[in-house]
């Protein structure tokens, strides 16, 4: 299975005129492969090419990794000394002829370190933007990644569930956070798990990106909870946004509007439909309501290894989605100093529709 | 605090003829903003020169953000089209008057994306390695960088406290793994916790970087907990080794021997000593006892933010001890296929000597 995703992406490189592509460590390495390398200070990269072996350099104490590799692959395995890392690439150049070639790079995960190593050993090549084709690979999930997809869901909800009734007035984010943190590991989720649950109330819960703090639940919080559970390598990435108490009617309202967009984007999701169309149509029952100003953020984004790849659901994305694609559909609305409201779902398409992975209650619950 | 951390910084640079440092997120960045940003598919970069606001180049929807600086930092945010960030840097490197400056960059942490980018910006610009500059900032801990420590530390410590009751002959090197998990989380460590535990006995124990697997703890086994915790973004990494049930008589002796050795490698390090002298301390009592090619690793290796930084205490490095520095101290013995032990504390340099920042029992209890 993972010989023939090579096959694939050697295939696409010939039609992208991509004389070779790098990875360093990380999930595409690991679509490509199969293991689990690390990023750490001594670079490892594999040089694929069509009709070569691939190369990999890597340091001397990982060379038993290159048995477990499912297809052959040519290591060049350095010493202690950073002085003699770059003797390295020239070697995987030289072997693999990258002398004026055009080498794919994804420069997302590609670090500066293994870049300049690359070019000291290949310096008249090009090194075009692959993320396009990479990605393209990983897009669409097989039914084995989706049921890692599926389980990385189930272990995230019944988490959160677990945690739900321990939610009281005068908690902390922070002790909320690490509760929530030792029920996604008691429910089976992997220690690599996709982002620390985000958990914020009041004020905080207003800021899309906050990280909990020690300021305590009181009445009249909107309480967000955007968390993930790792599985198989896939992860989960959902939000619920709760009540502490009695909220006011605003808090209410941007609930409620939030819920329908969110229904809205995945009702809208289907082979063929735009993710620009899915962005629409969750963001226009935002914006009929006049609270457009106050999502400030796409719609979603796709998931699968990463916690963030394509599908991009974005307003300018003429992407169209097909069967197997992943994403979430995440609106929110942000009332700057007060409150924020945010329901996020994975979703799958499938052959005439989309299924929601995730299906905890979306409604907004009251805790505390 | 934070603020005199990017005075020594400009300093710095000023001696190493730097005219900017620019940054993404990670370990360098949050140490000298006090924040967490993401690395993600959104360029986050700040550019710091010497007299000026830093200039932060990000994401609209972080812009929140800006005003938990320290200080004052000028913001330049972007929408969610990729094709108009490249105009953001643009605007960067004019406000800063980047042209032909030397921009010193970190590349084990900036990803070729965030380069390209400032290069877009300012593309006569050099862009030289500061990783030195910048790693030597965070080489002595101040008194708030130690109290975290010392937190991580004590979580890890009663997490383990909490588990080993629970350790059973039969249990598998996973189960307890992951109820090591649980544990760290309710002790509150923080959700990015430096590695996953490394929990391995009998002949897994003689693997000094093995992963937990599905082998059940037998009697005779020697049982090695490698494992940390993270608090305030600052991290633990200990370890501990047990007798599960009855060992035999050499089980019992290279423990002893390798706690010798972690007590000598302790004693020897205080301000003015090399890193090598502690390692050949540590390593000494080993090699006197005839098991020496059996210590097949470093005596020890920098500890903070990172799980891996300076000062590395390999016997080739010369590199003085500092009041403030923080370092494991942790020998092994590996008997190939039959048992390994390892015992290992994480130490700062005082004024007149060192601390052991843990301090849980370092001799070889039995469980099971």
């Amino acid at each position: 299975m993972i010989k023939s995703r090579l096959d694939k992406l050697t295939a696409s490189m010939r039609t992208s005129n991509l004389d070779a592509v790098i990875l360093n460590p990380g999930p595409t390495l690991k679509y490509l492969s199969g293991l689990n390398f690390h990023l750490m200070e001594r670079p490892v990269v594999l040089f694929i090419m069509p009709d070569k072996d691939p190369v990999l350099v890597l340091p001397e104490l990982e060379l038993p990794k290159v048995d477990l590799f499912p297809y052959k692959v040519q290591p060049i395995a350095y010493g202690e000394k950073p002085s003699e890392w770059d003797q390295a690439f020239r070697k995987a150049a030289q072997a693999l002829g990258l002398g004026a070639k055009r080498i794919g790079v994804e420069p997302r995960q590609l670090r500066l370190m293994e870049f300049r190593h690359v070019k000291a050993g290949a310096p008249e090549a090009d090194f075009p933007d692959a993320s396009d084709v990479l990605a393209e690979l990983r897009l669409k999930k097989d039914s084995v990644e989706l049921d890692a997809m599926r389980k990385a869901v189930q272990i995230a909800q019944s988490a959160l569930e677990a945690v739900i009734p321990q939610i009281k007035i005068g908690m902390t984010e922070r002790e909320l956070a690490s509760e929530l943190m030792v029920q996604l590991f008691h429910h089976g989720s992997e220690a690599d798990i996709p982002f620390a649950p985000i958990i914020c109330a009041g004020p905080n819960s207003a800021n899309p990106h906050a990280t909990p703090g020690e300021r305590k639940l009181q009445a009249g919080d909107l309480l967000v909870v955007d968390w993930g559970a790792a599985y198989d390598g896939y992860i989960s990435d959902l939000t619920r946004t709760f009540a502490v108490g009695e909220v006011d009617d605003e808090c209410k309202k941007i609930h409620q509007i939030v819920q329908d967009s969110n229904a809205a984007g995945r009702a809208a999701a289907k082979p063929g439909v735009s993710c620009a169309e899915v962005d629409k149509a969750a963001r226009g029952v935002i914006e009929k309501t006049g609270y457009g100003k106050y999502f400030t953020h796409r719609t979603g984004h796709g998931i699968g290894m990463e916690s963030h790849e394509g599908p991009y659901i974005r307003g300018d994305n003429t992407q169209l989605l097909e069967p197997g694609m992943t994403f979430t559909v995440e609106p929110g609305i942000y009332l700057n100093g007060r409150n924020g409201a945010r329901v996020e779902d994975n979703m799958v398409i499938t052959e005439d529709g989309a299924e929601s992975l995730s299906d905890m209650p979306r409604e907004m619950r009251v805790v505390g």
